[in-house]
């Protein structure tokens, strides 16, 4: 095994004649909130971490006595928990942050977002806002994001440079897009961008058909195909909005799970983001299908798309995450107001307090959001074999205290900014909230640049 | 005028001869988000204030050629916003944060926090409680509470003390409490209560009845009486659930909101908390009493209670505020979820993406939530005359940029760790996140004791 230098500053090197084996980095002390399936808490836990993956998780004393980290992140006092994975977003619309709300999805669309996207997407845009939202991902604890958008392919330099993990959907759409101006160049887009990523210990690349009413029947069977092809997951877009299943039934005469269902576009490495109008044959069906569904609560409500039938997908088993959607609808990246969110919205709905409990909040964030993207082999808890991927958490945040149950406290007391530190695939990109992978200011100063220029060319006042 | 001696460091006294006016404090550049009855947001603004009143408000350039602040605080880049007001919350029982979730409200109060009142509250518990949750007001940008709860002469030490604003309602249930016995030692409290803060700056004493359901229909009436003779507000907790509602039909006939108006319990200066099962005639009623309603939205959301007719209260241009509710219930103090979530929640039940825009919503948290307090004559917006309650908020975080429009930023970007400083009556009570009248560490360590107790006497492990 070849292990890294020892890392400068502070870190207890292995002495020689210690009999203890060195590894990477050992994050030591706290709450360690593992997500197993014992769903095991080990109150004053470690977990050690060398050449990317966990090697071993257990209380401190014990793994004090076999490890030496070459690197060390204290935890203690705080909570270790699976770094959180955002199943939905479109991470370079973070530019677009607040340009319309309070709208008409139909006209949010048609009349901002659309025209925004046209004027101003190119490959540099997508650079500096994906820049901009990995800046908010880390400092909120997320390691894993589902991405879908065009020009996936600077997404991926950008998240693979700055160290984060990511399922990565290059988008298709019966429409020209800012990358591509047909569909026989966004295929072959598609094709070049699976092909450079596949296998890249971060970056899943994905074919991202945008949504049932917005990619024709052929062209949906085509990325099926596509999918199976080349072994990569399949992204979309599924039952968001009742005009959609209005327009799917009139079209179809039935919904739009089970229209994809029938062609065939149902299936594994599948995942789709949404399906709030999805009846219970819909969600059979999805279950039967393998396919990961990812709730956006607070994408859902602003928009007012309706709610989705969440208790309904868990009753199932089905593999539910959870997902900002992009700034452009939410308005932020808080992976925790979604899980907070998900925990009441689905109580006060069906007017029971006893619907959906801190721990299956939490476990959409970790464990089950794994499931929805079809990487809990890898990610999602923190058991030996697994990536490293994982959060340190403050727990002792004035909003926060006193601690009662650490379900409950991660769930409705906990926000992004008690985020301390975030490891991913063992590499620390996150220090005392200090980002180690990404230049702050130059992301800001950049990001201002933008703003100006996307306000300019849609004729409208700095506000 | 006797001004106080200068500041220390960095603050420009006024030089011999300088012809501008001295004044206590001069919040100087950022957008200032005036809420006054133009809405003005002046692009490059400043406030004057001077023993505890806002003497001037305008461009920056226009008050420093006028005013020489004795005390300064820099808001450039940033935006000064009224100080938000928590319209409905229970402080001391911050310090059962998180000790029961996820059941029935029935369950919830009988089997857990009633029995951990009876167990825990006395006058040292409500300290204690009180001044954690003040610091987590002050951080998060609230400058004026409405409270409910036993041995209210204590929160009001606490809020004086730490210079928070409050109203602040001694409670009235026919069951023992905390710090009554029977009726009519609760009355004598209250009684003593009110005559004791009765025209002092920061701290409007009120008379709380705890609801129609805890409280007999001759008590209530005492509590209006009572109300009425001393001019005092009366705090209640009204229509909260569908329990509530089903109950008091069976007992009486009708609403709890027309069983109160039949009493002559409905009346000026009257805060109604929740208003949850209001139906088209009671908020009528409501509105032709003048009552002040505060809708909880993460509260009803978490205990399934259900969501408050907000449409058709702004529709008739009610007197609707924002509140946390209590720590217990929430599970935390941040008014910023509140304004979002109530953003969010109306336009996802109604199906209308329009409903509640992000400045209707930011209203609530400030002159409308003022209006619902009977206090909009002297707080609630930025206006020469009335008391100097302010927030300056970083606008660079990155979850706000980039920035479009103003409102849209605080309602759906903005987080209560954005909050750099607080003014109340004047006084700075936060400075660049770090609080100047309370001691966060000896709060923090003595809330760590009552936690253990509060787990020991409900015989709960340590988890």
């Amino acid at each position: 095994m070849t292990l890294p230098a020892p890392a400068q500053g502070g870190s207890p090197a292995a002495a020689a004649g210690d009999p203890r084996r060195p590894v990477q980095l050992l994050v030591a002390g706290g709450i360690v909130v593992t997500m197993d399936p014992e769903r095991r808490v080990i109150a004053e836990g470690a977990v050690a971490i060398d050449a990317g993956r966990i090697v071993a998780v257990g209380p401190l004393a014990e793994l004090e006595a076999a490890f030496v980290g070459l690197e060390r992140l204290d935890a203690a006092g705080r909570a270790v928990i699976p770094g959180l994975i955002n199943g939905h977003t479109h991470l370079p619309m973070t530019l677009f942050r607040g340009l319309a709300d309070d709208e008409d999805l139909d006209d949010w669309l048609q009349h901002t977002i659309f025209p925004a996207e046209a004027m101003n997407v190119d490959g540099a845009f997508v650079r500096c806002g994906t820049r901009l939202a990995l800046a908010e991902l880390i400092r909120g604890g997320v390691s894993t994001v589902c991405d879908m958008y065009y020009y996936e392919q600077v997404v991926a330099e950008e998240l693979a440079a700055a160290g984060l993990r990511g399922l990565l959907g290059e988008a298709l759409i019966d429409l020209p897009s800012p990358d591509c101006p047909d569909h026989a160049s966004a295929m072959a887009c598609i094709e070049r961008f699976v092909g450079a990523w596949q296998g890249h210990p971060l970056i899943t690349p994905a074919i991202a058909p945008h949504a049932p009413y917005s990619v024709c029947d052929q062209h949906l069977q085509e990325a099926r195909a596509f999918a199976d092809r080349h072994g990569c997951p399949l992204v979309i877009h599924l039952a968001e909005t009742r005009h959609e299943l209005e327009q799917c039934r009139q079209r179809t005469g039935t919904t739009p799970v089970q229209h994809l269902a029938a062609l065939g576009v149902l299936g594994e490495r599948m995942v789709a983001a949404h399906a709030v109008w999805a009846e219970a044959a819909d969600l059979d069906l999805l279950r039967d299908h393998g396919v990961g569904v990812v709730h956006n609560p607070q994408s859902n409500m602003k928009l007012a798309s309706g709610v989705a039938p969440l208790p309904a997908m868990l009753a199932r088993d089905l593999a539910v995450g959870l997902g900002t959607d992009g700034s452009a609808s939410n308005n932020d990246l808080s992976l925790w107001e979604e899980i907070d969110t998900a925990a009441k919205l689905h109580k006060l709905i069906h007017a029971d307090p006893k619907l959906i409990s801190a721990q299956e909040a939490f476990e959409m964030a970790t464990i089950r959001g794994a499931r929805a993207l079809h990487l809990d082999a890898q990610i999602g808890s923190l058991q030996v074999g697994k990536r490293a991927d994982m959060a340190v958490i403050d727990m002792d945040a004035i909003n926060q205290i006193p601690l009662r149950s650490i379900y409950s406290a991660l769930v409705y007391a906990t926000k992004a900014s008690d985020v301390r530190s975030l490891v991913v695939e063992g590499r620390v990109l996150l220090r005392d909230r200090q980002l180690l992978s990404l230049d702050l200011a130059a992301i800001e100063a950049e990001a201002l640049l933008y703003r100006r220029r996307i306000l300019e060319r849609l004729g409208l006042a700095d506000s």
